[in-house]
């Protein structure tokens, strides 16, 4: 297991799905800045289930408590503790699928890595459910870069064969954040909608695309050769259970292209170096170019579905067959938007305070 | 800068493309591993700009050499220092455009990043060059991963809009060795040069994708959650210069799949568990399940081009143009593909020791 | 702040003295160690004021709490989250001399390192109490090291100018359990108790000596050049608060030595290599020689005192007075002996994991 | 293996006795930093074998090149690699006792640990030899240093039972300079040198103690709670050959002082807070206080003696006896007083920069 990022803002993840809590300490944070609860809470409520299509019918309170690190209402400088505990839990479905590994699932290789002592309830360690620790980070850490001006949003721009139209980029968070899909393409939005509630229907589920915007980044985050802006930020979103792709700017798009195409001419802009376009998505050599940030982060469908799938057992190795019942997302997207800002906010705080651009004091 | 790749298999990259050397430390590699000077050179005669389309008219001896820790050919457990000494120099070109940043490289984010102390010439520590380092230490984590039958291998699947057919498996490694841009598809393989020649013509470039495979990787490698084996690989991956993206397994497709679709039925296979499919990419919650692990790398065009650009002046803030007329690939792909292997080798190789796979010492 | 210790057997500390717990997380503990937490509650209790001399007032349950990473009693793989409660807290002690700074304490150097925000209430992060966080840790660290049989024992051989005689090395434990001040030596013992007694008297404090050994340690524990055995530990035991220096073997008395005294012979023993003395105090190289691994711990007297001191005022930058009236433990070294031994266990564990001693999986 | 030092400021040791080099990569230097090799040659220079008593036949040129990470001898923030080649290479005596360990050094567990496979001529990667690419690292830390006014510095204080006197702390560099042992009391530094000659007559060594100071050390070095000051420089230190022991301030003093004795009183001078005495040794709570830091570094006698010494015989695990007639120091202590300074040096740096006094580019 490896359960800490970061090198300077370093989050260390703990906690399981069908376990006492989810948590996250959060070690790094300079000193000086205000934190309350109630800005962890607004991260993590962002990602509860809700009552929308697609939704768990698992009901969490999910309660943030930071127990250590902040006197005060101030962060201290000391590592931060939070924590929510798990309330709603019915383990009860999983005990006699226990050596039958759900496909698409952790609970083959989790099984044998660990030797069959993982907790397999709901999951356990591999459950999206531990993102709500990311979320948790993720709060503090925006926190800290909205001191710099720094803004991390993400949108849901894909999900089935249905994908968002272009949306000017300072109308996105409102839109998205109306949007019960996270999709700032209202029309889309109505689409996805309904097409989760067909898949929902047929108990299947559907994947997606989530857009993840930096705005303000200045020019100079990112550690060549091997903790690149690119590279640091893919790292932290495969993070997130599901994620299966992960592209910067024209992404996958650049292979068709030449590079008269692709690359992004400079211009002077308000007296200030920018680039006309952003194939880059922000970032060249690794280092972020004073442009947005743009990723896109491909998510597979949930893996647990309510039809009939070939499975086998682990233990008599022979073949068998699954339809998972259990309290699920159809579609994982929309609940997947605020943790993939979160993951995105992490790692640029880390990338931020290593370029010396937030100081080990607030003042 | 943030220069070492791993966590007990550390390899330390070193060098600039217009400096003394390239070079890379490994360290953490087990005491008795027969390594010879040989082994190193041949990956590194794999990535040599040749005589075919695309490639850069500079012409590097590229001669490796190790010059610690090995004795009578074989590895001490001490620290590997392997060097290749640059010989074919010509730095007149970059002189003159010192302070006008060319479109699509770090010659912009570099100079602000490091206050114009960075090394410009021929991109400097951005350059394609420095990765002759990794493919030297990749040549070690390959002769490690033999030991326990993992092979890695990369291919060329696209390069603009000519997409490789599919190639069974086994005849993948000896038919894109066969083709000059490392695609196994042999009838796109000539499609590709053609293409390389039509934009090399044209004073362009053009992106690519490259495949890579890791086939006979057992059940258990990478370590959730913060270094799964997806985030390491495209951690790795994002390290190469003009990476834009990396998926595994359906990756981007899955977006657009139902659960039903994209999750793999697990089976018994020869009495063995195994997928029917192989959607996931060999990697289920951010650990290997057994099947091939299955990368999709997106690569940009090569930003040196020919053509004219609009540029900027750095130091007079004024706009400016540009036509690269140094020595450059104009299609990297292929040069690209050995780099891709060698930094699968390496991710793998550390997981592999951390999983205890690899012992201290090879006996 | 640096609150993650180990490479694979990491500890992360948080917490603070008047805060709402103290805790730890433990990651990359095998899956399939048998863990309760009458394990780590045994550990935590050793470390407990008692009614002995020298002891602080402040009595706190210390009940500690597993809250992930177990299953069943049985550790998953996941990260051991472990916490305990803070309840007897009383700051009002410390709020009249926020500004004052104690000589010998971190008030000063937190106060500007963390610009006035640092949890000043008992020391906060600074306090002794953080410890118990450690020796949670340990117990764990203990468990997994006792199935390769290694024993970590320590004791206090010196408090003020009372030095313990030798004892022989299989009485130690035992002798030293059953001391009030953990010294095996029963005589000085005794003396050691009424030292205690007259310093408390006097308003003052008194400091001593720790040496800790680990048995039955394999040849090979030890990761040069830059985590040596030597190195590793002491970094380790620096984190204890008070600690001031630390030796291995002869230490210093070695700087008075000629070769032909200092060096061990090496011998056969039993059809094994060993050596005839120990002043190399099991570390050869930085590695372990498989003799006993000896550390000797200097522990300064405790900073709080009764008595009158002259100190400063930070605001003000005034001189100013202060006598320190909380609870605290006259001598702080026989409380210290089960964290040294805490410390000892977390850094051999984390040696043997890198040396491929303990597997991922225990079974 | 673990040759890389540091979180920021990384030092990458590499090279061995008898092999083709010994070297070091600096990553993470600020870029901007003037940096010639003369700078550089001018660290290892003090390092080299003289003509003094005591010191090793072996005559190397020790020329050190720079081959990557300056620019017009100017860092650029790229990876500083630093190469002395061996030249002066006899390795005919270790082939005849290469399973004859040689009491004192790590033949033995080098011989287990890697097994048989390290390079044990010369020590190979334990010989004392590569300490002449900490000091590399060390010129590079220094200039660092001397940006925020910090300078470091070591001396002998005792060698076998001769102890130096107190001097003048503005007198210790220049004293120390002209002493060929490294000692600032010039009446014990001819005993000393006396002592080294009487104990090389007798085919014998002698051991020392080492002071390290940092002057104009800034409140607020140090990580609390496992990068204390403390435990950072001891981990460095004890990456020195020889070194069994390390404290701070008092040290072990401490252990038989009380409060009232040991707390060092804080006062106000000249409208700063500072301390009366500095029994700290300059840290307190794992964080600089502003006073000096000092350290004091127990050094073994050397290991090698041309006394006859019992050993064994590791291949046919019978007793044996061996000689050491290489070309080694009777006393290492001398040599080895710019070796600690340049570790003090590296650990100063990179707390420096994680505490964010030096920035990412000097100008």
């Amino acid at each position: 297991m490896s359960n800490s990022l970061g090198k300077l803002f370093v989050v260390t993840s703990f906690g399981e799905s069908h376990g006492r809590c989810v948590g996250a300490v959060v070690d790094g944070c300079p000193a000086g800045l205000a934190l309350s609860v109630e800005d962890v809470q607004k991260e993590v409520d962002r990602r509860k289930a809700s009552n929308s299509a697609g939704s768990t019918g698992r009901r969490e309170e999910d309660k943030a408590e930071i127990i250590s690190g902040i006197f005060n209402n101030i962060t201290t400088g000391a590592p931060i503790c939070m924590i929510i505990w798990n309330r709603d839990i019915d383990s009860s479905a999983y005990e006699k699928t226990r050596f039958i590994p759900r496909p698409g699932h952790a609970d083959y290789t989790a099984y044998i890595k660990y030797g069959g002592f993982n907790d397999y309830r709901g999951g356990g360690r591999f459950s999206g459910r531990i993102t709500a620790g990311y979320v948790m980070a993720g709060a503090v850490a925006r926190k800290l870069l909205s001191l710099i001006s720094i803004e991390v949003l993400a949108h849901t721009v894909q999900i089935g064969a249905i994908k968002a139209g272009k949306v000017p980029q300072d109308k996105i968070r409102d839109a998205a954040n109306r949007s019960p899909v996270g999709c700032a393409d209202a029309n889309a939005s109505e689409k996805m909608v309904s097409l989760i509630q067909e898949v929902t229907g047929q108990g299947d589920s559907i994947g997606g695309i989530i857009e993840a915007l930096a705005l303000n980044v200045p020019v100079g985050l990112g550690e060549p050769v091997f903790d690149t802006l690119e590279g640091a930020l893919a790292g932290a979103f495969f993070s997130i259970p599901a994620v299966k792709g992960v592209e910067f700017g024209s992404g996958f798009l650049s292979a068709g292209e030449k590079g008269s195409e692709n690359n992004d001419p400079f211009t002077i802009e308000n007296n200030r170096i920018a680039t006309k376009t952003n194939n880059s998505g922000g970032v060249l050599g690794g280092i972020s170019n004073g442009m947005p940030v743009v990723a896109r982060i491909a998510v597979k469908p949930t893996a647990s579905i309510a039809q009939n799938q070939q499975t086998v057992n682990m233990k008599t190795l022979q073949n068998s067959n699954i339809a998972v019942h259990g309290r699920h997302d159809a579609c994982i997207v929309p609940r997947a938007v605020p943790v993939v800002e979160a993951m995105m906010a992490i790692t640029l705080c880390d990338l931020s305070i290593r370029a010396g651009l937030i100081p080990e004091v607030i003042k």
